[in-house]
């Protein structure tokens, strides 16, 4: 559901179909929480929005212009999401861009999403999908508008107790969730799969290697598989919106949560939650959690 | 560059931004050649359409309701193209479809692509992309609009004098070109890569296989690796709006024509140009040629 939406800044929720998003899905996009009518984790999101533009030759709008444009769609709202699609724009002949894109932002403010409040308190059920990861590293890491395999992947459950679903890789290696990055704890330390060949550089396991980091607890990228999970000490999942979710259950096995790092899943919460008021990154809100 | 456009029956190119076509590239589309205000080799399109709706789990629309929209928005140009998109609609949550669908279709009209005449009558100049495919047999051979990939390799060259350029899967098959399918001529036979991980199972490409079986040319469907081309006594690329190219040059290597099947290339032109006024499959117009 749609509550609010700004394309280059204009009040409309109207797209031209020549677009280049809707024609080849080519463009970027990024989901933010909103809390008091700023949004979480903000730098993070810019950056990675940056990155991916750069990657794919789309001109980035500045972050001042965004993070206004983010503030203005939100409009004040308690709590809710905002999302960001930056496209390639129109034009160009076929799958070949124009020499110089015009790109288009997309802002649109979306309802806070009704998980069940036990599901961060008391972890959740996990199932591990068919649909596969293609891979292309020329893709991997980017939150970018291809997302058919994550939409074919979600259609495989409609049980309202699974919470997300597991996708791995054409080598049977796991990725991550459908819309969630994977964490596994092994003898006091975390690992988590490499994002070389697909997969999306999330955000907030972005935050989790920083204040990993912080904390002195090791977090490595391994290459990991459905065993590895199975073995594992303990899982947690996360992305912008839920923080951390712990893993209750997984397929048929139940998880043991006594191993996660309470510390560091605390801080990760709280510094998710934080409106960046500013735009300024999570530097200073690191401090404050840690204080 | 869109000259008209109908978006469920209605005249507007103004499209919701909350259309998962544009969310995620959750949809389908076709590319047609159309000549004297009808589309050609219709029945082949629409049936590649409904076969990707049906895996994908999208309704698809009735073939007469999808040729009356074709021919309307045509509006009798001589020659055009009509792209039809057909997408999943708006709503579902995140990444997870509705349960029941409300899908959209977007037809727009374009103008004939300015090639030159020459690429047709005297083969192209082909060259090698590096952006890979992505290999995901659920995807695997249907038009969707996940289009990165071809996108990155399309912006790889400027040069106008180079028609197209080959992609190649992460196991250095070569799968077809940024927006045509791949033939090679070997020993008085043809062979063509397999579609079963990644590419589209192009309309011509369909086209080829069904009428060099009525002429009694043997086609294989094979893994096919750059030095297989390099070593071919010929290589063509087909799709809808240029029915054949010869490929003269391939890199710094030039291509011998002479060893083309013309009979069946001239066949595969002619009948890629009919325009199909009953919206009848190719097999009476394949007769026509015959004859």
């Amino acid at each position: 559901m749609v509550l609010g939406a700004l394309i280059d800044g204009y009040e409309t929720d109207c797209l031209t179909v020549a677009d280049r998003g809707l024609q080849y899905g080519d463009g970027l996009f990024e989901t933010l929480a909103v809390r008091d009518g700023a949004p979480c984790l903000w730098r993070r999101h810019f950056d990675r929005l940056a990155r991916g533009a750069d990657r794919f030759g789309i001109p980035c709008p500045r972050p001042e212009l965004l993070l206004d444009e983010c503030r203005q769609v939100a409009g004040g709202e308690a709590v809710g999401v905002v999302k960001i699609i930056l496209t390639r724009g129109s034009g160009g002949r076929g799958y070949g861009p124009p020499e110089s894109p015009q790109p288009l932002r997309i802002l649109t403010l979306h309802p806070w999403p009704d998980y069940p409040g036990v599901w961060e308190e008391q972890g959740v059920e996990v199932t591990f999908c068919r649909t596969l990861l293609g891979e292309n590293p020329v893709l991997a890491g980017v939150k970018h508008l291809n997302r058919l395999e994550q939409v074919l992947a979600r259609a495989e459950w409609r049980d309202p107790g699974i919470a997300e679903g597991l996708m791995r890789d054409g080598r049977g290696r796991v990725i991550g969730g459908t819309m969630s990055n994977l964490f596994l704890v092994r003898d006091n330390h975390l690992l988590t799969p490499r994002l070389d060949t697909c997969g999306i550089a999330g955000t907030v396991r972005d935050l989790v290697l920083h204040l990993a980091g912080t904390l002195g607890i090791e977090v490595l990228e391994r290459d990991l598989v459905r065993a590895d999970l199975v073995a594992a000490d303990g899982l947690f999942l996360t992305n912008a919106l839920i923080g951390v979710w712990p893993v209750r259950r997984l397929g048929t096995r139940e998880m043991n949560l006594e191993h996660l790092p309470s510390e560091l899943l605390t801080a990760v919460h709280r510094v998710a939650r934080l409106p960046d008021r500013e735009g300024e990154n999570d530097a200073g809100t690191v401090a404050a959690v840690s204080g």
